[in-house]
């Protein structure tokens, strides 16, 4: 008699016939979001529902919100049988793969580009992000939906006061004529010719330069090493780039700063009050990669002092509990992790992680193992 | 003893001393917008502050709250002296030219391309609101600054009941996991494989299609004639466009229709309950052309219906006083006509302005004439 192997699905799955099909396969429990960690290690003891799991199908927000799995000891208290954790997400900063892998736990992830193309999903969201910062449009939305008049929008973006604590552009009588060439008073600058530096230069961060070289930007990067004309050409960039061996030099030499590296301890807080005041007055940053990249109180101060004009946010601190203080302002374009959000990555990602719980389960090391 | 020509600054210039250096050329009259086209033709009679100008620097909003100069009898009552009308704008729908013309009066505009980049710039919004339309940003926006969680903003805009009248997605008690593949209940898909029809594929049109292409769409156009491969190579787009010849063929194969053409009697209401009805269900439609390439009444309804499930405008019908309707809605990205609305191109169409005025009064035929 054979026996399907037992999987739990954490977080919930989307609504694809293709995937309930497959998890036919299988004995699977569908197993909430736990509120707690506490809550979760009391599931696994025996008797509890995820007892005797062999495979965790683990979606994005599955463990997030009570902070990912991070030590040994909370490893230590998954079940013994447990052989695969299989995260429907590219970034696995939730999770100390090493530990797992030391408890012979194997995590696998969805990589970035084929077969879900969740990178360049990513990649269209930093553009969008890239350009609505550059072009400072979240301010003219903000002032467009209270003047109702798209003439007056743009005088007093031009003209009004820069209110620091709300981010928002006073009113008042406007007076003269604006052609919509100042925000708050700073200049609203073409995207051609700025310069735009892309920190991380993985799947993630060449699908954004591609996107960025049509819009005749100056585009710049950072890595640990430079890549060669070879490389460039082999990831269809352009043979332009310039080139930064350290962070700090991108951040001096950027127009604006988008962030596509992981997360971590290695990057934790890397825009920082320092590193913020090395940008040109009036930069911008776009963050599509870990809210842990940024000191948001930091940022909000440079917004307010205008060292800062714009921040596009795909990514917070804390997720799902966002800093209230970044709600309502208009030099904040805050976006809730839509990242690779579609059907398409829904769909692809699943199946992805269903083919790596049974590659796992049928004795092979994971399609895309990560630990 | 030389006199300096007269010429008036109808509607104001920005701040630049390159323009203002340039102004001490000419006797040059500062004249504000005028409220009422009455207004305006008093001011020309004898004694007024137009009566004797030769040129006329026309700023974008000078004239189009009034309602532009569209008639033979307007045009009769501008002053006698009047030979150049130069616009600091690409677009010349408020004007009647031929009738200029006839009146012996050149009517120049601000080229699309060189000197200004400002076609490139239109391209760069029509690019943020076609990616902000695709993935439906707006809605999660909405959702994501009244629910103040990334989680549950997602959920909402997933799984909570769209409102016809307002735009928005309902409130309600969030249940189950959605991964943002889901909006108001309709499918979140990837830019990737979408068809996105562009309408108009001048110099706007030809930079926005260069802009899409890395995105992976499959990329439709219309347009008069279709663009031989080496047209295509010439412009450095890509060879697989696919062409068609009549706009309802477009409509029909496009999941985003972008309006990149210009205003006037020809495209009016192009965009009207036929062609909506055309498109496949759910569709998107962006507008950097002229407002009255669509009726807004019936974009509204198809919103309704999510027959179109997001529109993303930058011109309306009306411009400055815009339908009250397409306010506060989670559906339709709004911008004030930002358009080319930057310091870089203010500073360089407002010289082009000049340019074209000196040529003009210098027994030229202007620099770049379109009448």
């Amino acid at each position: 008699m054979s026996t399907k192997p037992t999987i739990a699905l954490a977080g919930g799955t989307s609504r694809f016939d293709q995937v309930l099909s497959r998890l036919e396969h299988f004995n699977t429990i569908f197993y909430p979001v736990p509120a707690t960690k506490e809550e979760l290690f009391k599931d696994c003891l025996p008797g509890g529902p995820l007892a005797n799991v062999e495979g965790l199908f683990c979606s994005w927000p599955a463990f997030y919100a009570m902070g990912g799995l991070k030590t040994e000891e909370e490893i230590a208290q998954l079940p013994a049988s447990l052989k695969v954790v299989a995260l429907c997400a590219t970034g696995y900063d939730q999770f100390n793969v090493a530990a797992f892998r030391k408890r012979g736990i194997i995590v696998t992830n969805t990589p970035s580009m084929e077969p879900s193309h969740s990178g360049e999903q990513v990649a269209d969201i930093a553009l969008y992000l890239s350009i609505g910062c550059m072009r400072k449009i979240p301010l003219f939305e903000g002032s467009f939906q209270r003047e109702k008049n798209s003439i007056d929008a743009r005088r007093v973006v031009a003209q009004g006061e820069f209110d620091p604590a709300s981010g928002q552009v006073l009113g008042g009588p406007p007076s003269g004529f604006a052609f919509g060439d100042l925000t708050a008073k700073g200049p609203a600058r073409m995207c051609r010719n700025r310069a735009v530096g892309v920190a991380g230069l993985g799947n993630i961060g060449k699908a954004i330069v591609r996107r960025l070289a049509p819009l005749g930007v100056e585009i710049h990067y950072y890595k640990r090493s430079e890549l060669s004309a070879e490389e460039l050409a082999a990831s269809n960039l352009p043979s332009d780039l310039i080139f930064h061996s350290s962070f700090d030099d991108l951040c001096a030499a950027s127009d604006q700063l988008i962030l596509a590296l992981p997360g971590g301890a290695d990057t934790l807080n890397i825009v920082n009050k320092r590193t913020l005041n090395l940008m040109p007055r009036g930069a911008s940053i776009v963050n599509i990669g870990r809210g842990t990249l940024i000191n948001e109180d930091d940022l909000l101060e440079a917004l307010g002092s205008k060292q800062i004009a714009t921040a596009g946010l795909d990514v917070q601190v804390g997720e799902p509990f966002v800093n209230p203080k970044l709600f309502g302002r208009w030099d904040i374009q805050l976006l809730p992790h839509l990242g690779s959000g579609t059907e398409d990555n829904a769909l692809a990602a699943e199946l992805n992680v269903i083919d790596n719980i049974e590659n796992v389960l049928n004795g092979g090391p994971g399609l895309h193992p990560v630990n």
